[in-house]
């Protein structure tokens, strides 16, 4: 008799996100006149740049004869764009990446979901909070927490609860921990974690032969001089972390689907015997087993991004959202509110009115303003009392909801 | 301290796979004038077919401007492919299939290794003998065999050898099993499962609550009428089966990276509690935490195989590897071989001189006619004494490679 894996049933479901976008559909049903602005959806809206689209259109041509036609590729993706990655996302670092560490998928969310497969079933595992939810979700559908309980925290995971005080760096665990999900830039906070704190990390790792996961998707909208880029920068890194990175949200690729991860050949930890074992080693026989490699198509698209062209009009696409960011951030300070993030990422954290929850708050935004946001409790218990807006969208679109804001009374 | 999944290190290695590249290499090394044919690999050399080309170009467009570029997209698929799919694939076999039973994916290989996972851990796997081997390595990672003994099993898997006697139709197991992977046309032997075999396999997982994962990536070779498209064309399978389909060698897309996986919504199975569950919504669940959906461009090229150009297109591309097929089955034949499939599948499984062992044979027919194939072994113990050589070809080499074979002594 088959049975289902009953880890599921313990998720509770992202109702929260099922339920603002019930709220919204009734909102609209309800005022059918009404102009809603979106500031809710971490997705991009501008289209791909020249130079990737020039190099689709290339790669589609080579697929359609014979003697350019490719069939499978490698599983860990194309030299071409392997070569692409070290030299520009690492070399300019002074980080150096070997070829056969970078791993080329269809997305940061998939290997970030895939990678703890790779780990024992009983590992501890510590998440930042707030956070992004795959790190927890995909733990607890392998079975490495408890049940959900009634303050919005799994039993069995240690939660990282990031504070104002502390500019949301997640709080060291007061138990070990084996498995560490850190994630900076910070979705939803858009802080990021500064260089003597990751120090810190690679240190505990180190001792505790924990893994650091790095998840660093929204690396490309770092602004600041001295800001972390790579985990690697960080000496003693490689021994313990495992990297990831996306185009989605570097190139607009969220519709496209490439990512990498980096799995250090450094990177060993014990299998149930106490023998040491290469993690870079397992990754790729995860990786050749359960995956056949990125679309020829989308992995050309990916490379064109390290060309000249591709890198300054990719990088006009940030400066356009990070102006959103600018002008979300400045807008709520002139309200006179409290605001994180923005700087180096395209999310803007909004601490609300004392005494206002997250829920409720998207209520007040959407019928007072009609503007849409994320609700922080959708990212953790520690997000309760903030609210996450982006900068995807469209200039006067912005500009026209921050304008609603300053204009209404939410308090 | 965080320790490694240990299952990992069951797995012997895909030493074969990796030991024939290697002899591979090193005859080239030893023999550079030699004109080496390589009817080993599974993989398609036809380019994509113009319909595709022009649906990708259009999509490529599309992402280029403001108006029409999509960021992400839903992550079980678009309806306009999911659309198509059902009314082109399961339509005409009078199969009712709903849109949200329908998963699109990247690949084929990635839904078989990721299926397993909304599961029990404890479940107790069946897999034909000889198969493609991501169904046993998926469970292996997965903890739910023994060790890797020396009769080329692994402990506690349930092995469904088949024979020629039985047209290598797996055979029903004499301990219950929970999980069934089942996959026709057969990948390495080329053959298919009658529709009385599949209805038996039904009704064994109706009796014993098993699900049977129905691998049919090429069923777009079936020539024969009658022979089963679907395992939804059996009464009942939609209580007890999951299919995935795939475009790879449907049209030539494995590099592109397309494929689906329906999953009916009568499929229930019990969680720990013994209340059944919607395998459906476990699926779905899995989908939203680990995946991102596919590339639109990918999509839209998925959707032009079923234009009535993209039909006719890939329809020729078929006969072109059938009749490759035709060449290779017709040839060893004549040459006094006994060979199996080739007829609804581009495999050929050639029956080895008594005596020979499939890897030995590998050795001797490159020496001898400086032919590449596939040894059976490298497909579960059940594969040795036969070799697969595949239809995907050029023509001509494969006629050349017929040649050889028929003018050398291989006994």
């Amino acid at each position: 008799m088959a049975r289902i894996n009953s880890n599921y049933l313990k998720l509770p479901g992202s109702y929260l996100f099922a339920e603002m976008k019930r709220k919204t559909d009734a909102y609209k049903a309800a005022h059918p006149e009404a102009d809603i602005i979106r500031l809710g959806i971490g997705d991009v809206t501008r289209p791909l740049v020249p130079a990737v689209i020039d190099a689709m259109h290339r790669a589609v041509g080579e697929m359609g004869s014979a003697e350019t036609f490719r069939g499978y590729g490698p599983e860990q993706g194309y030299d071409f764009l392997i070569e692409a990655i070290i030299a520009n996302e690492y070399a300019p670092l002074g980080v150096e990446v070997a070829a056969d560490e970078v791993f080329v998928s269809d997305g940061s969310k998939c290997d970030v979901g895939n990678i703890q497969e790779i780990f024992s079933s009983d590992a501890r595992v510590a998440i930042g909070d707030p956070v992004y939810p795959v790190y927890l979700d995909s733990n607890v559908m392998a079975g490495r927490s408890g049940g959900f309980g009634p303050s919005g925290r799994f039993a069995g995971i240690t939660y990282l609860t990031g504070t104002e005080e502390s500019g949301f760096a997640p709080a060291f665990p007061r138990e070990p921990v084996d498995l560490i999900y850190l994630c900076s830039p910070n979705n939803p906070t858009g802080t990021v974690l500064p260089r003597e704190e990751l120090a810190r990390w690679v240190a505990y790792a180190k001792e505790h032969e924990a893994v650091i996961l790095y998840d660093s998707a929204y690396s490309a909208y770092i602004r600041e001089a001295g800001v972390v880029r790579s985990i690697y920068e960080i000496p003693g890194a490689r021994e313990v972390a495992i990297e990831f990175k996306s185009f989605s949200k570097t190139a607009g690729f969220t519709g496209v689907r490439c990512a990498f991860t980096v799995v250090p050949k450094e990177l060993k930890r014990r299998d149930d015997r106490g023998v040491p074992q290469s993690v870079n080693a397992l990754w790729l026989r995860r990786q050749c087993t359960k995956f056949n490699g990125v679309s020829y198509i989308v992995q050309r698209g990916a490379e064109a991004v390290y060309t000249p062209g591709g890198m300054r009009q990719t990088r006009e696409v940030i400066d356009y959202y990070m102006e959103n960011a600018a002008i979300i951030r400045d807008g709520l300070e002139a309200a006179g509110y409290r605001v994180f993030g923005g700087k180096n990422a395209p999310y803007i954290w909004w601490k609300l009115p004392a005494g206002l929850d997250s829920m409720s708050f998207a209520d007040k935004l959407l019928n007072t303003c009609q503007v849409v946001g994320t609700p922080g409790v959708g990212f953790g218990p520690g997000g309760e009392g903030y609210f996450r807006l982006t900068a995807f969208g469209d200039r006067n679109r912005t500009r026209e909801a921050v304008e609603r804001i300053r204009n209404a009374n939410l308090g």
